[in-house]
């Protein structure tokens, strides 16, 4: 009942918009707890299902949404039609499970846009060239969105979340934190990356590649959220745009490492072999020609992670190795940056002051992190806020 | 968890098929309750849900099971991969909810067949022309495995059911019911519209057609069924084949109808305008130029249909008006009936033995039916069946 219910609720907001001469576009995921369900049928059978058919099974999810939407919209007195990804022409590579859309043929939704009908879309599936479903795995749902904008050249992808938009810190820890009106692509990028998952990174960064402005909103409220827009349609307002924390961190060294070229290559090669992903990496020069190569991972990944580590330290001949799982990541970001020298400076005394020591450090254009001990994350994320004055917008 | 089961053990026997050196192309419905789960969805939803967007929601169900099925079939080493019905190319007119099926394309299948794979395909689906999904009605997945075996060539269509077979009578009242090892398209559709449900006589009629030999198996032993198929393949080693009886009937009948061109038309007109299937009809001319016309419906449709012909007397002018439902239709089937004149009387006499009164009577080339009261079908049917040997096939 709490589905249909949300569906409903859906499909009034929806013709309410309709309603004010909005073309409009809905993509939809699958409804709570469908694709944990369907996951679940898998495991009563076998527990390596081929991707192929994996993508044959989930993409039923948002088929049931998108057909239920579409009668709560029908029963409301407005035209409408639902369409699957495939039969939007959202082509895909062939990558089972979490495929990347190559083109979309626009034909379908421009003609239905013709006739005046609200669309609803399943997110999170197309179909590769040999006519096979697939999905897009991980924000599958958001990139879908992003690339009909794209297609479409719509004035607006409203992404619905279940917060009202992106803040300058993780409101949890900082009640101070502000809601910010707009947001460059680059900076939600680097918040989205470190932790502030409000958006997955795949659909910031599409939207960036061709120019979609993103409207962040809540399911819950009908507050204007944050707008995620190019940088020159902006008026920097702030240098730091937020702070951002990420706990789910662990961090290893390999210590003691020959000086030799190819070493970083055959340790990060082999992570990748394995699918782990590597955020910092820190390499310092050590006397006798030796170095430290430090890197940090999510802390998910630690053991598979030291298993790799290991064979390459041996391989190599690196003189031991470290770990630690009990440190975080703290980031300020903000796009004013590049024109600001002294922004890292500030961010390291404000960190010093409240005696934090910085394990680490990493910098972009638009973005300083510090690896840190996770039990000081929350402190410095108030003291970044206050330093940066953030709680003043 | 029952339903894993059921799909695995179906993964069983078909990879047995395959390995005994088949080419295969299964047939799959909907898993158990999901089709009225998917309805009572809507319900919380609409009254009145679209039919295309109905079509949408319930086509989801085949997806599920055949991503299941082929991943049992993967988990024990087969090649396979599974087909929605718009991905075998199977084209239907734009009848939502019980589309027919205009063409196959059979290249998908084809190519898969060549690759040696199992083909898993979702039943009681396809598209239209404008890439719509719609969905067959009922009897679909049958109509699908028959369309598919006749657009393949194949040399079988297994149609497997909860019965082992086609029957001399309905076992349930004749115990020394014979299963049938072949029985002629013509025949299995006279049984199957006389309420012998083995087969929906959709199904029949498209085999009819393009000469499709089924075989009625069941789900749940690996016993010969019965091959339904054309009638010059055939023996003919009985002149009836079977007796089927149909409790779900009721009669209408105007009474001392004026004997004007029209009146008949109009009545039946306006039935099917109604949707409502006629099934015997009589017209007996009596004297002083009226008429009395009855028919029997289904009785489900009794009181729409009670309906309609009220309105028809008024407007012809007809004296009056009965009905029944505490009637039963009685019928034999058999090919052979069509060279061996007297068989009709047969049938007559001894019901008459019986002191079984008959209200109706109807006749096609292969079968005789005869209404009679409904408390009487049973000891008709022994009667029938014992007089035409049928206990010793």
């Amino acid at each position: 009942m709490a589905n249909a219910e949300r569906i409903k609720r859906i499909a009034k907001r929806v013709t309410e918009r309709h309603l004010a001469g909005n073309k409009i576009i809905v993509v939809l995921s699958a409804m709570g707890d469908t694709t944990d369900e369907l996951i679940k049928l898998t495991q009563q059978i076998t527990n390596r299902p081929p991707e192929r058919e994996m993508d044959m099974l989930l993409a039923t999810g948002e088929q049931v949404s998108i057909a239920l939407l579409a009668m709560a919209v029908d029963a409301l007195g407005y035209p409408v039609v639902s369409l699957t990804g495939p039969q939007v022409g959202i082509t895909t590579d062939d990558v089972h499970t979490k495929a990347k859309i190559l083109n979309i043929n626009e034909a379908r939704l421009r003609e239905e846009l013709a006739q005046n009908r609200i669309i609803i879309v399943a997110g999170f599936q197309g179909c590769n060239t040999h006519n096979d479903i697939t999905t897009l795995g991980r924000g599958g749902s958001d990139t879908t969105a992003v690339a009909i904008a794209a297609a479409l050249e719509a004035d607006v992808c409203e992404i619905y979340t279940d917060v009202d938009g992106v803040y300058t810190a993780d409101p949890r820890i900082i009640p101070e934190a502000q809601k910010l009106k707009i947001i460059s692509h680059d900076e939600m990028l680097e918040l989205a990356s470190l932790g502030a998952l409000v958006l997955q990174p795949r659909s910031v960064e599409m939207a960036k590649q061709y120019g979609v402005t993103i409207h962040v909103r809540s399911i819950f409220n009908n507050n204007e959220g944050t707008l995620v827009q190019e940088e020159k349609d902006m008026e920097k307002e702030k240098v730091v745009s937020g702070v951002a924390h990420d706990l789910k961190v662990a961090k290893i060294s390999l210590l003691d490492v020959p000086d030799r070229p190819g070493i970083a290559s055959k340790l990060f090669q082999s992570l990748a072999a394995e699918r782990i992903n590597v955020d910092m990496i820190i390499q310092s020069t050590m006397r006798n020609e030796r170095n430290d190569i430090s890197f940090t991972i999510c802390r998910d990944d630690l053991a598979r992670a030291l298993t790799v580590a290991e064979q390459v330290r041996d391989e190599v001949g690196a003189g031991g190795m470290a770990f630690g799982q009990d440190v975080a990541k703290v980031s300020i970001v903000g796009a004013g940056m590049i024109t600001n020298p002294g922004v890292a400076a500030t961010m390291f005394r404000a960190l010093a002051e409240e005696n934090i020591n910085i394990e680490m450090i990493s910098t972009s254009e638009i973005k300083v992190s510090c690896i840190i001990k996770a039990e000081e994350a929350v402190k410095a994320v108030q003291a970044l806020h206050r330093v940066f004055e953030l709680d003043r917008l």
